[in-house]
């Protein structure tokens, strides 16, 4: 193994979002890959992303990206549903250090349930417009019935931390009626934000349906990627963690501390 | 009167705003002054403004402006309270044409009633945060009792039109709770979206809560504004409006057309 193989190893990996709301995917990446070093961009300056247009998307995402190779990462995880559905394929064809998106994965963990058959997915209004997720698994199984509801009111309930009040309850029943209706057996979270809303999801829709956490399934393919391109950092030393935020306001540092679980973080003021 | 004042008087006025918000203003600044040309700019691709810090709302709010100086407007108006609370200073501050914000003309309409005591105001987390509302009523005058709640999902529910919706009947409960405890008299809609909420805060809060619109106080503040420094258009021709928008997209025009009343209008896509 060469010096520069070495080097490229001990990079860290760079994960964008538009907000906070990536962090539940690079949570969990750092329980995959506790050695990784890791650098956080979030656009809070121009969140969100998930009622914008796939052209400024694609601008933003490319922004993003361009950011996070300056920082010298070894690999990108567009931790962004939005910003997978329009953005992932022009980033990839755009440059040449690996590129993981937060969808296919999710679309992967769908389809290795065998006995799925009625679909649903929730997402921004960019995500679900975009098609990504429901193309993805017709493709894949053309057979399967997909039920696609936009749901742009979940984020807004959960930064204002509401997780138990009883008008989110009655804006879920709104949005998951002609998903019960369609008696949906999984219900793919297609916005990183979503795991939150695990609880009283499964409160309205059951225990029998089940929940594909698009953050988790992320982890586990990036996981797979570094392996696969020996990207895997090969140092013992204890990692770190950079957020880099366009807006770094208070809250935006506190909802963050709160989402890593109060790890030790460094904060940035990242200016693209 | 010179051929130089002609020009100027029948320059466009520009508006600008987060996204559709500041429509609701400039549809009263076209019912009071129906012979003035219009151009506004909705900062759609980086919108909202209500949750992000002063600092950035400082930056974005001199790009608004210098965007539209360069279209050659004779006044502007800032149609979006989070802006005015954080910027109108170092807009005034930065340029010499005439700058009306959205935020005195509302404490003005509401202390013009001198039965109020008890008053309370609501907004994004950016516009609360700032005191500005809360300052500017205290300075003038000092007995008021004020009482400011941020009201951060109010937008959303506006924006997927669920203006009905049960689940904003009892999130409105939540925030006016303290307000109605506090037995106010009157209520500042401390934000541009807020008038299309009238009826719903009249059936919670009852008839006898007065409400400030901040949107028809500001078009009356242009129009003394324009009378007293000359500015106001002297054609009789019919007027246009042109709508600018960061993000172009099918929705925000839509959307657009319908605050408009579907008036015609001229959608063109601004490159900040």
């Amino acid at each position: 193994m060469s010096d520069m193989d070495l080097k490229l190893t001990d990079r860290p990996l760079g994960v964008f979002d538009s907000g906070v709301g990536g962090l539940t995917v690079t949570r969990a990446i750092r329980e995959l890959l506790p050695n990784e070093d890791v650098i956080y961009l979030g656009d809070t300056a121009r969140l969100p992303y998930g009622s914008k247009s796939p052209d400024i998307i694609r601008r933003f995402a490319l922004e993003d990206t361009q950011y996070l190779i300056s920082k010298g990462v070894k690999a990108i995880v567009v931790a962004c549903n939005t910003a997978t559905a329009h953005a992932l394929e022009v980033l990839q064809e755009t440059y040449r250090l690996p590129i993981v998106g937060v969808l296919e994965p999710g679309v992967q963990a769908t389809l290795a349930n065998g006995s799925s058959k009625r679909v649903g997915v929730i997402g921004t209004n960019g995500t679900i417009q975009s098609q990504a997720y429901q193309a993805a698994l017709k493709r894949l199984r053309p057979e399967l019935e997909i039920y696609a509801v936009a749901t742009p009111l979940l984020v807004p309930f959960i930064e204002e931390n509401w997780l138990d009040h009883e008008g989110l309850k009655l804006v879920l029943q709104t949005y998951l009626k002609p998903l019960q209706k369609a008696q949906i057996d999984t219900l793919v979270l297609g916005c990183t934000h979503y795991p939150l809303l695990k609880s009283v999801l499964t409160e309205i829709l059951g225990e029998e349906v089940r929940l594909i956490d698009s953050a988790s399934c992320c982890a586990d393919a990036v996981a797979t990627v570094l392996k696969d391109q020996d990207l895997l950092a090969l140092n013992s030393r204890e990692a770190t963690i950079q957020i880099h935020f366009t807006d770094l306001s208070q809250q935006a540092q506190t909802l963050a501390s709160h989402l890593m679980c109060r790890e030790k973080i460094v904060f940035k003021k990242a200016v693209l």
